[in-house]
């Protein structure tokens, strides 16, 4: 029997991820986690988006009402979703935070970089799966809006020619540094494996983008899980 | 003439933001400027949502991609839009964050309802404005979709019964103390104004907390100024 790991002395035990890891927004705090080293103190709970596990009356009343994941659950019954938000508590945990800023303005901008990727790219994108492709399935799936998802797609590629307009001037989303919104960014890609969409071909500043930040650790850990992933039966 | 005020030591020189300062999200920033005694160290330049003055492609351009507003400008030119990012800033300039946290358990719970605020209820009434309402005219709204705007307000008003029932067991939206979450849900109480919808009667914890954030000084100047704000011709 090991001993307790402590994730955060603030709330002492165990923390869970109720999580679909190769997901998304689930990448999201994949990634951060694997930065801050972590990842290896924590439990994920697999939780089915193709079974709809995520929209269960109970996970909704009891986890989290947005039905979303990643979900971080501690010890004590706290509960912590939205990969901001989560980035946020485990960056801060250790008092040196390497993805949110450490200045006002850094931090400003980061958050400013992290929302446009989210609802330039990575929500549009998010929108087009839900609701102009079979998304999670029928069962999941339960409205969708086809006009609205395919506005959305064609919303989320004039997103990445913007992203790829900044890249042009500066090596990362936020500035000079790898940041959380580079993270969100990384999400976005992952997306458009999912939708089965191409980034844009003259894009290119962004495609150099994305193989910079591949060379990181974290990026590569998060790759090899999601490539290895099997869809439990 | 007078000295040169400086709102940020980093970034010497006025600060201006570009508002419409009656607005659900331009609310978001104004009160938090009150809350952090910063309101009057700044310029405000109209910016009227009526004509899409937000939306041409100069704006687009120079000042904020996503044509949203408020966008802060600095004297250098740096910009910050997106209020969560606005307020991450100026809550952060002084050393003493009142609104975003001060522990990383603290920060992460405000963003997380901070956002849960904005997906479930803010920007929920935003969609069913600017979709299945005549919205800011026919000039600016170029493209509605009624279904999905219609099924956004719905949210919006299940988003309304969920903060409800939060509120019924703590006093303000991220928990104990006041915070930029709350004047998120501010924002969210706004629009419902703009929209003529009102709040669900039985939610009486919805109800009380918005009669105690509106003793609050910052929220009073708000909606003194937004009470007597006259639209330019």
């Amino acid at each position: 029997m090991s001993a307790t790991i402590n994730f955060d002395n603030a709330i002492p035990g165990k923390v869970t991820i109720y999580d679909f890891p190769p997901g998304p927004y689930p990448c999201r705090v994949q990634i951060a986690l694997h930065e801050k080293k972590l990842h290896d103190l924590v439990d994920f709970e697999f939780v089915n988006l193709y079974k709809g596990e995520h929209k269960t009356d109970e996970f909704l009343r009891t986890k989290n009402y947005s039905g979303t994941l990643p979900v971080m659950e501690f010890a004590d019954g706290s509960l912590l979703s939205e990969c901001t938000a989560i980035t946020e508590y485990i960056d801060n945990l250790d008092g040196n935070p390497i993805l949110t800023g450490t200045t006002p303005f850094e931090k400003g901008q980061i958050h400013m970089m992290t929302r446009r990727v989210e609802f330039e790219f990575l929500e549009a994108i998010s929108l087009y799966f839900h609701n102009a492709t079979p998304g999670l399935g029928p069962t999941v799936e339960k409205y969708q809006n086809l006009e609205w998802g395919l506005r959305q797609r064609d919303r989320g590629i004039r997103g990445m020619h913007f992203l790829n307009s900044l890249l042009q001037k500066q090596p990362y989303i936020a500035g000079d540094k790898f940041s959380m919104a580079d993270i969100a960014c990384i999400g976005g890609f992952v997306f458009l494996s999912v939708v089965k969409l191409e980034p844009p071909k003259e894009c290119k500043a962004l495609l150099e983008w994305f193989d910079r930040v591949n060379e990181r650790p974290s990026v590569q850990e998060f790759f090899k899980m999601a490539n290895s992933f099997e869809l439990p039966a």
